[in-house]
């Protein structure tokens, strides 16, 4: 009965009803399902309910379904399995399948050879329009979702590519190679998905063939791929510049306290340094209580416009926007909009706080601190994710927990430092 | 000789390179470039760079561009024209060409009525598959990314349709109608661009037909124009997450001061806030300066691990994970995974306190503080975006303003009121 409800549902609709469902029902209805479950289903879940739905699955169930789908996704799937039920599964593979899948598992994660299937169709330069539409008719097959034909040498070298739709239009007996286009981009199979995702991004393409060192073609990669590329890049740059490791609402608490507990650490020894700073003028509070209620406003005001230049930094260097052509000009910028925003909260702050306190003095300090802490902020914005970037480190990953240590202390130094000046 | 130069650039290298140099660099290359500009270009452009780009342009270039891109893309670039200007281009238009581009812009920004382009091949469904190769052949002009062609009725509603692949391997008598896929997705012209997103994520779509709500086929959406809108809306989230209004490094610095203006001054209102809280305990923090130097940490910890609850929510909601059936599920668990930090941030920052200001009672008012602090950020950054979601509004926009409001005004009444209670 649940078999004939579900049985409608599109993979990726079948992907929601499983995450949606709590834990027990999911281990229920993958129990029930089991091998009337569309492979693709597996594809399109979350990681953590991936895991848990294979685990479900025995070694021959996994094995048949690996068996039915792309190259590219049957390796997805068996690279998440533990090493034990890894050879399991590909013990119960065709030889041929197996070699595939061991040879695609073989490139590194995220690299464009994990990324690419083996399905495509590759012809000969030396056949015409007439031969190439009469072996696509008789390979069964032949996968509905080609979109271009790609021409090899005898060494299986690409020499272009030929869109179906011109095929379509061309008489049977003109060359394949006269109507191949000679310049397509290919990718070679060692590229990372993000230099993957920029190509598809920049040239527009459905497909793009990846070829090795010696430009023999290996495989297609497609785009409904390279969008799960690009959702997983976005995805990652958000989630590092949140402070977390990865968003995934289906990760049991356990694991969850445990990876969050390590950037909160971070964090708490940049609070014990800013604490320590404030520390050091003690008796300036002590004096001038005013001084502990105001200090926060400083800091925070800091940290927030710091925060608005890492976030279009750490974006612009992840999309190439920001290079180092332009990266003077990007921080004088910040700079300016730093000071001018800096000048103009000044004049506000202080305002406000001349009304509360009735002490002009302390309503200049803060306004300086302003001035001064903006102007750091932007500073520190714009060059911790340009110097991690140069040092090859995520930027999106530090950027924002060295940019709060520079806003909290040089806030904290700077209202606390001029009022042990002026003030006292 | 820079033509020279520049021809062998691909559209988006081209727009590379002109964001790259500096503005005036830029103009110059405009201006010896002209009516040489490939038309792409201009698409492949930031916003920024663009109107400044067509600023140097005159309409009849911007007219002939027009005419040479596809409907969504002559109707973007004349969307973004100042109204004058724009209705001198549409009027250098052919009248055809200049109703179909008033008629995308008359469908609301962001819609599918926007992106989709009117080119693509539609045949009747008493056609053969021969008729539809012969009409292939005829039309000259037929565009090569055509991937699936479309099989209408006689009130030009959709019936399904034919992926190129599967009409090259058909025999010439067959009717369309029986190789067509009836059961294919359509967007409705009003859906919103992230309901287009969805669509084409959950379905690895390569391209999808737009229809009126009498499923009269209107045009179809491209898989790149799609990658374009996945772009757009991850770094929108990111951008609002971040409190800027969006990401263009080309801004001038004096609109980019006054739009990042905003979010800094909410941001004062709520500091102002938190210091009123602070301001209510002058005389506990004359007594005892320790908690003038210690106040910022539970805040610090209360805002940040806030944060790392915020952009898990906001990213599983605008992924369509997080929904009424898995919500009460996520709050729980957020609350669990904020108390057992806050238990284990209270002992590490208790033992620290008390070794620094040798005081169990600051320590164990810090350690108390830190947990319900943590535990009012796992409530706030679950609670918050839901219920912005709920009424309709973007969490992404204002969900991190909120959330540390919440983590100030709570770590210092909890931090201070306890101290209040327990030291004094
Ligand atoms: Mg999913
Ligand atoms: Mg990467
Ligand atoms: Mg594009
Ligand atoms: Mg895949
Ligand atoms: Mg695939
Ligand atoms: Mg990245
Ligand atoms: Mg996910
Ligand atoms: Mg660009
Ligand atoms: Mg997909
Ligand atoms: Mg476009
Ligand atoms: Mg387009
Ligand atoms: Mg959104
Ligand atoms: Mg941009």
């Amino acid at each position: 009965e649940i078999r004939a409800v579900t049985a409608d549902l599109s993979p990726a609709g079948m992907a929601h009803l499983l995450e949606q469902v709590a834990p027990d029902s999911r281990n229920q209805l993958v129990g029930i399902l089991k091998g009337h479950l569309d492979p693709e289903t597996l594809i399109e879940l979350d990681d953590e309910v991936r895991e848990e739905v294979l685990e479900n699955l025995g070694p021959k169930d996994i094995a048949a379904a690996a068996q039915e789908l792309d190259t590219d996704d049957a390796a997805e799937i068996i690279s998440v399995l533990p090493e034990i039920e890894r050879r399991e599964v590909l013990s119960e593979l065709p030889a041929a399948d197996r070699a595939v899948i061991e040879e695609t598992l073989a490139y590194p994660e995220h690299s464009a050879g994990r990324l690419m299937q083996r399905e495509l169709v590759a012809v000969p330069d030396t056949w015409t329009v007439g031969q190439v539409i009469d072996h696509c008719r008789d390979a069964t097959d032949l996968p509905d979702d080609v979109y271009d034909l790609f021409v090899i040498d005898a060494e299986r070298r690409l020499r272009g590519s030929v869109a179906l739709g011109r095929m379509l239009r061309t008489k049977r007996p003109v060359p394949v190679v006269d109507i191949m286009d000679p310049d397509i981009p290919s990718i070679p199979v060692t590229a990372d998905q993000e230099q993957v995702a920029h190509i598809f991004r920049d040239q527009n393409l459905v497909s793009c063939p990846v070829v090795d060192n010696e430009r023999r073609l290996l495989g297609v990669i497609m785009v409904d791929d390279v969008v799960d590329v690009i959702d997983e890049e976005a995805e990652d740059d958000l989630a590092r510049m949140g402070g977390v490791s990865g968003i995934d609402i289906h990760e049991p608490a356990a694991r969850t306290t445990r990876s969050r507990f390590g950037w909160l650490f971070v964090n708490l020894g940049t609070a014990f340094l800013a604490s320590s700073v404030i520390g050091r003028f003690e008796d300036e509070l002590q004096k001038v209580v005013a001084l502990a209620v105001l200090m926060p406003i400083v800091a925070s005001m800091g940290g927030n416009a710091g925060t608005q230049t890492v976030t279009v930094a750490v974006r612009a260097l992840a999309m190439g926007e920001l290079t180092t052509a332009n990266a003077l000009r990007f921080v004088l910028k910040e700079i300016i909009v730093g000071g001018a925003n800096g000048f103009m909260f000044a004049l506000i702050v202080g305002a406000v706080t001349w009304l509360w306190f009735h002490d002009p003095r302390i309503a200049l300090t803060i306004g300086a601190a302003m001035v001064i802490n903006l102007v750091a902020a932007a500073l520190a914005g714009t060059l911790i994710p340009l110097g991690l970037q140069w040092l090859r480190v995520d930027p999106a990953v530090s950027s924002t927990v060295f940019l709060t240590t520079v806003t909290d202390v040089v806030g904290f130094l700077a209202f606390l430092g001029l009022a042990a000046v002026f003030l006292l």
